[in-house]
């Protein structure tokens, strides 16, 4: 955080500083809790035992989605908006970090646009294990579908099943204590995506679910929830080519992420 | 939500109806709650003894920033996009209908761009009374003084206090069941907000903070969940102009907003 607070004291210097001055210490959690014993209840109890706990180090793993134009050169920094892209990843983060900034958070993305399990295999001691995250949320599976309809990919939802386990299992070697979070693949019914994804799409969709089960996972329900956006919206509002969420969707996955993890 | 399914089903039927199948008295909450022990406490109890109770109305009221750009002729349409527009209160809601899609939840816009709080109070029979919310969100504030700045309004902090003040004891009177949440006005350093806003804000965001606590209603600390965004990005990631959020403050404010209220 510290290399934003630097910039804005250059370009706005007298109105940072009153500003910077009425935050000393404060915080959305501390201000909210000094005001309301709900507030208190859900802000400074319980975060020790919470799925996420102060000081843990955060990693979001996945594709595109996200990715999110995030910017590799800021990759290592925790925290940071370019680093974290523009996607649910920086949205669930921002609101993690703005509800507990006291808590010595320290947030990663590692997506990359395109993967599929095999490359996050390829990757995963630099992008992943290296970081010894405390909390693993992964997101994958569409491209691992997707590329092989247009035939520039060999891959079956066997093959995705077997790559996704062996991640999951040697994850679990290296870091015996991670939290994982699995989120679900998912599509919209709009864009890019037409009656031939489907049923194949189902069977990633429920092998995710079932290595959730089997790993002791958080899963979100990502299917499910733009299945029920779409009932309120059309598709396109939510992912206008059917896979990459627009910002109504990745707020949307933001907060069921935050919910289902808050819930764990 | 039908006017949206039969428009979909017109677009799209085959792939329409095989998620409608797919999706057939299932929603979010209820895949969730079948899965894991977690999410069932959170999805499926409770909601009787909650804030919003199944059944509920509730209704947005405000300016522009809870305005964004809604379809008026849509207005009296509950749960409807186009009627919610594009902020937070649209965020808010289809957070709300995705989590709780048999609660049965009717949820209204009425925020109207450039109001303040007198101009609420003009309304208020048909846009807030004759709605005969459950839960009533109020966002006013900010046109209360920045209108005074360039002299097209006479304006001041006591009158604000005092219309407002005045508006909440006719609110309760008509509906003395009414939930309150009152949101605080909120301004970011950059773009039309400059020195000149304060310390004059301040005394605003005091007042509306009073008359909540004084109210018993939630309280929502937006200018304390914008400072602390602000030390995350640059204040104009939030909101370009200072005054009118950017898709990811809308989503912040959807986050708290519903931190606040589900926590109460």
């Amino acid at each position: 955080m510290t290399r934003y607070v630097n910039r804005s004291a250059g370009s706005n210097r007298r109105g940072f500083f009153s500003t910077a001055a009425s935050l000393a210490g404060v915080g959305l959690g501390v201000v909210a809790a000094s005001r309301t014993s709900a507030a208190e209840k859900g802000n400074n109890d319980g975060h020790a035992q919470s799925f996420i706990k102060p000081g843990a180090t955060i990693l979001f793993q996945g594709d595109s989605i996200t990715d999110a134009g995030r910017n590799r050169e800021s990759a290592g920094e925790a925290n940071s908006q370019p680093a974290l892209g523009n996607g649910y990843a920086w949205l669930a983060a921002s609101q993690l970090l703005v509800d507990r900034p006291d808590d010595g958070l320290k947030i990663y993305n590692r997506g990359i646009s395109g993967n599929k399990v095999y490359q996050l295999a390829e990757r995963w001691q630099p992008d992943c294990l290296d970081l010894k995250p405390d909390v693993l949320s992964i997101l994958i599976g569409v491209n691992d579908l997707w590329h092989t309809l247009g035939g520039a990919y060999d891959g079956s939802v066997e093959k995705y099943d077997s790559d996704y386990r062996k991640l999951l299992a040697q994850t679990r070697q290296a870091l015996p204590a991670v939290k994982l979070v699995i989120c679900e693949p998912f599509v919209l019914r709009c864009g890019a995506v037409d009656d031939s994804w489907f049923p194949q799409f189902d069977a990633y969709r429920a092998a995710a679910r079932k290595l959730a089960d089997e790993a002791g996972a958080v899963f979100v329900p990502l299917q499910a929830m733009f299945d029920a956006a779409s009932q309120l919206a059309p598709p396109e509002r939510w992912a206008k080519d059917g896979v990459h969420p627009s910002a109504d969707g990745a707020a949307l996955m933001a907060h069921t992420w935050r919910k289902m993890v808050d819930e764990a």
